[in-house]
């Protein structure tokens, strides 16, 4: 079976959960090509060595920049805090490489638009991790509307619903604009768009209305741990605000 | 037990609906004053006659001017189609007599203003047929809100679901402007917006956005007998836009 | 419309619940007679003068072996505790009269055949009040099941779960046997076989294992309200056993 | 981390889901020994060297006799059909290691009461797959009854409910008493008796009834890949009695 050694950059949550589909897919699917784990990268205080082993990717890495550029490597996964999407996937785009990336791809509408030109001009592969497509029941549906089986689709009514992040979660990297970009819009209604997309086939044209509301404006510094590599540990103890 | 005589004006539906209610409550409750179900008001060619025998009231009517200014009536029930809803109630304001309207109670904003503040002047006592604030469960929510006993409400989703106006439903009263005022909007959300009204003790202060779209936009004339006594039976075959 | 005069023997929970059906059906229905709600038979101490003006009856009355007798009595429905189904119902069969009869209709099988060949000898009409069979759900299952659209009928499984019996329940009637003649089995699972006959249509052959365990062995007397006329109100505060 | 060589004797659906069981285990816990995934034994006509290449198995074996005495080897997985079992595991005992058996571990009572004894006076440690003791709300319901939470436990109600054997398949080794020994009372029941018992505490017993009856007494004889390697491939085509 023929191979492709594979890159990850990042080792958090979405680490953890990539790292187990990279290595799960050859044994329930055949695919074309045999993903091989070759090299994870992580910030040195992430300890990416001891990810590998766990997780059963060949080398680790705490350069990015160069493991994206080297030869060994024949595609890229991004799965690094947000803010770190665009320029690591162009990056890679600018290796000439195939680029896997999580969403949302970018914080703004503007270095969206500019990955996917670059990625055109440079007529690499990209693919953006909308996940639930893959869900048998979504699956499901895009067939059967695909089908016509249910008629023309007037309605679809799309909720994203999460429950953790209550008062007693720390400002994780995900409430804070400068990593993270955006708040619930770009974390989990893009899936909700995207399965809309995927289901009925067709684009929306229009958005009639929009609220966005943070109910808890503040939330205790965590740990570096909790972080993604990202915080800052003195500070733990202190409060600070939520920005998305 | 104290009585109190009872007139209501219509028989569709909800005619049939609130005679049930009428006759039933006081075998189930044991309300202060006990209502009598006096006299029923339809059109000539809906029979009055025959729906008042076998709904149990005492008298019919075909004369709903005079109904509701008879000295035997102590509280008119509104259930006509809605175009009816703002003149009929005002009428019995102009009574002096206490009115219990069915929803929308008028088919513009500044109608249902004047109609409140008529009901002020003349002091009598009003009542809009929000029936699902006695649904048990919306009944206990209101209670479990109001004891505090989940804390700031963030959030309410609401969603009023009726399966039954698919192509093959001809063109009701409902589905006409001149006579149903407005279309679910009204009818329906009408629903959803008292009982966030009523189970979250807040008031609506903002519409982020809204939409309204039509998609069946002609529909199969009926009879008279669909139509609540409003149809054209000579047109029954033909097509007819929907307006609302 | 031809009608028929009902006497209803018993005003307990059932009283109250075929009162209803009694006064809805001509509402709701066009049954071939229209049903009289003449007398309704209590206790004295249960004051059936009241019962009747609440839900309806034109009379009450306190002796029942009169009343089933009475040329004004066209029909009589026997919601009795369970120990007076079987003598009230085979006084209306000697009656000559139709009888509509309460499970379980005898707290023995022996009984109960005695009841079926008294009612083929008076050539009159029965009816147990298996009402599930009403419900529209169970009535669709019957219809799918006799069209033969899901095949022959393997299994059936059929639990009725209730839980109200719980150790803050006094010892009800429906707790002793010399009242009940039999707990669950006779009150409850009577529906569930009754419903497996009836969406089947195949009858039980062989019964291939059965438990019977009373938990809660022991309950606190309740004052008379509670027993439907049966309780010793002197003996309320203490204790009795469950015999069911 | 200390390890240990695991060998694991069959590969059809549960080698397969074994084999995802074992390669998973240290990714998602910290188990106090790393299994390593030795070797897998197959029939020859099962070509094992391709499932373990597909399924991370470092070696296959066509011998299960010397892969269960082979030093390399310090625990023995059984996933074989049900007939083989209890051979299998009387050789890891006899070999003095210990044993992870499917269920049901035997055929018959007396077999399965031979096994406990050879093990415990080898004293080898055994474990029977009861897996969904681990489905977490399994685990939770056992904490919560444990931790008294929900007072006595009265009753049980459990089904083990699948629908996949219908007229359409074949007569795969699980319906031959001779490759299964038991039909879904050994393949399935055996789950349900093992929860309820894990989750209540409490040992059953006495049996009150039982039924056993085989709807679909002949099935079409399968090609030899959907017997385990059991099948008579010649026979394919032709049709054969279910006999459990």
């Amino acid at each position: 079976m023929a191979t492709i050694n594979v890159a990850m950059i990042g080792q958090g949550f979405m680490g953890r959960s990539h790292s187990n589909a990279w290595g799960q897919v050859v044994k329930f699917f055949t695919p074309p090509l045999k993903p091989v784990m070759h090299t994870v990268f992580g910030q040195p205080e992430e300890n990416p060595q001891a990810f590998a082993e766990r997780w059963g990717w060949q080398n680790a890495s705490t350069n990015w920049e160069e493991l994206v550029k080297s030869p060994e490597i024949g595609l890229v996964d991004v799965v690094t805090p947000n803010y770190m999407h665009a320029p690591v996937a162009r990056a890679v785009i600018a290796a000439g490489k195939p680029v896997a990336c999580e969403k949302p791809i970018a914080g703004t509408l503007e270095d969206a638009r500019q990955m996917v030109e670059a990625a055109k001009a440079a007529n690499v592969k990209t693919f953006v991790w909308f996940n639930y497509r893959r869900c048998p029941a979504v699956a499901l549906a895009h067939q059967i509307v695909k089908a016509g089986e249910i008629g023309q689709i007037r309605h679809v009514r799309a909720t994203y619903l999460q429950d953790w992040a209550d008062e007693s979660i720390p400002l994780l990297w995900r409430f804070e604009k400068k990593w993270a970009g955006s708040g619930a819009h770009g974390d989990l209604n893009a899936h909700i768009i995207d399965m809309t997309r995927f289901v009925t086939g067709s684009e929306i044209v229009e958005v009639a209305g929009a609220i966005a509301e943070t109910f808890i404006k503040e939330r205790t510094l965590p740990g570096q741990a909790a972080t993604g590599g990202l915080g800052d540990a003195a500070a733990s103890g202190g409060k600070g605000p939520v920005t998305v």
